[in-house]
């Protein structure tokens, strides 16, 4: 077996169609990107989600991966919990004990909203880290780290034992664009290719790396029946990665009321606006920019993974 | 009976969602918007569907107003025909002949294309072209003209005795846009004052009117399996409504080949890359801007059924 084997979800979502678009066509052309000699295993998320263009059947799978639920699953009938079979089945395929048993995974997302091109780490991993520290220092590309979110967990890149996703944006559900699908090659050709260069000790890390911590969510305001009674400020709308500072506006009702923002100064809004969050009740999440010296542990923990 | 009364229907597709945010802010807010003392009657087209995030649940509702469908239809079991039977119910309580009968129905609808604001006319009556004409003439918004495509009939607004649809775009579906729901409302508030104004003879119509005529639909292409095998061309995607020359790019597949337009120099592409018409085959639809004089027997038509 070559080591380092890469698994690449796409359509994890299956509303989010341009990464399984990028991966149909790399299997039609395996020259579009150059796997750098890696076992690459490719896989759609959730297939059954993607045929009908709907983000999930019975529940997120990406929230289906918290192994407590998995012990659940087992102990029950999962017929009526098409995600969780389907989180057990890419585990037994392709988990790190699975079949075609795969080191590291890189999960495919686009979003509504405007978040560029951008990875999102989960938790505090030093070989998750460390891969993101050199796509960063390739790309310039955003890190997003969530942690520490009750209301938030069971993501697929967790169960890996290295795992970042590529989120893209903004593009609609359902919607493909050239623009997002190029984004999305460039940022995997960088995580491969950065992999790649640890393994033969090319890596050039860089001394410091921008980190947003996820710090919690915000919903637009909503009258007693649940229903919201206002949305996106025109003025925030778009500007995912953009500091906010107290006052600036964050929600407008019909009567142009506005709710503005009465937070730290300098807090970073990401999210914004995007489609499928607003059934989990987040209009925007904040988070706090930071910028972390590159410790040593993690480019040993990432070398150690990838020896 | 105050007459004439109008009905203004969103939700028709139940992942738009900026009409439905109007509709609830306005029955909050009586003076939202200015009803300019008609009978106004509100509701929201497919109340099942808005409740799931999608389109719709078993056929679009938009295409389910052809009578031979109902005849049909009324013949057999309806259950497992959601939308027929939603179809039925609000012609049953809305239509011509229902228990509140509306002479009038404005359908509000928003599209991932950039199609800004604009109104659809379904056919060739000419009271739609009448009040179409007179909301251009107050707001400069397009008009499209959809009439004689087989693939495409059985649409809400012709069953009513005047009717017009308002799209706005481009918004995400299931994405509530500031912006969106403003420009639906600017567009909603031209059509109840232009029916006012020809209620009370001070209608102004321009001395002509500015179409778009429905001549077809392009498709991506695709390979046998069925599969797209390309994607709309960036330098296409956003441009509705701007005219298209022979040698223009429509598609660009994964390595950068392209498509060509190859029709009639300054035919109007619309609905570009409109997420819910894939499953129709459609990447956008191609439109003949024509100019046309108003004719006297559309404003006699208009101001009879207004009478």
């Amino acid at each position: 077996m070559v080591r380092p084997r890469v698994l690449v979800v796409a359509g994890t979502h299956g509303n989010e169609i341009n990464g399984p678009w990028l991966l149909d066509q790399w299997r039609q052309h395996p020259a579009l990107i150059d796997s750098e000699g890696l076992d690459v295993q490719l896989a759609i998320g959730n297939p059954a989600a993607c045929a009908k263009g709907r983000r999930y059947l019975d529940r997120d799978l990406n929230r289906s991966f918290h192994p407590d639920l998995h012990k659940e699953a087992s102990e029950s009938a999962a017929e009526s919990d098409r995600e969780m079979v389907q989180a057990l089945e890419l585990l037994k395929q392709f988990g790190p004990k699975g079949q075609t048993p795969c080191d590291l995974v890189v999960d495919l997302h686009s979003t509504t909203s405007a978040m560029g091109n951008c990875l999102v780490v989960y938790g505090r991993r030093p070989v998750d880290l460390a891969l993101a520290a050199l796509v960063q220092h390739r790309l310039g590309l955003p890190i997003y780290l969530h942690e520490a979110d009750a209301a938030q967990q069971g993501f697929l890149a967790e169960r890996w034992p290295c795992g970042l996703v590529i989120e893209v944006g903004p593009v609609p559900q359902n919607v493909r664009r050239s623009d997002i699908v190029l984004q999305t090659r460039l940022a995997l050709e960088a995580v491969l290719a950065a992999i790649t260069s640890v393994r033969d000790g090319s890596a050039r890390y860089p001394d410091q790396v921008v980190i947003h911590l996820h710090l919690g969510s915000l919903d637009v305001p909503r009258r007693s029946s649940g229903d919201p009674d206002a949305l996106v400020h025109p003025n925030l709308q778009g500007r995912d990665w953009q500091p906010l500072k107290a006052g600036d506006p964050l929600f407008i009702d019909a009567e142009s009321n506005t709710v503005v923002f009465d937070g730290e100064d300098g807090l970073v809004p990401v999210f914004i606006n995007e489609a499928a969050y607003a059934e989990k009740a987040i209009a925007l999440s904040l988070t706090k920019r930071e910028t972390w010296p590159l410790p040593k542990d993690w480019k040993e923990a990432l070398a150690e993974l990838l020896r």
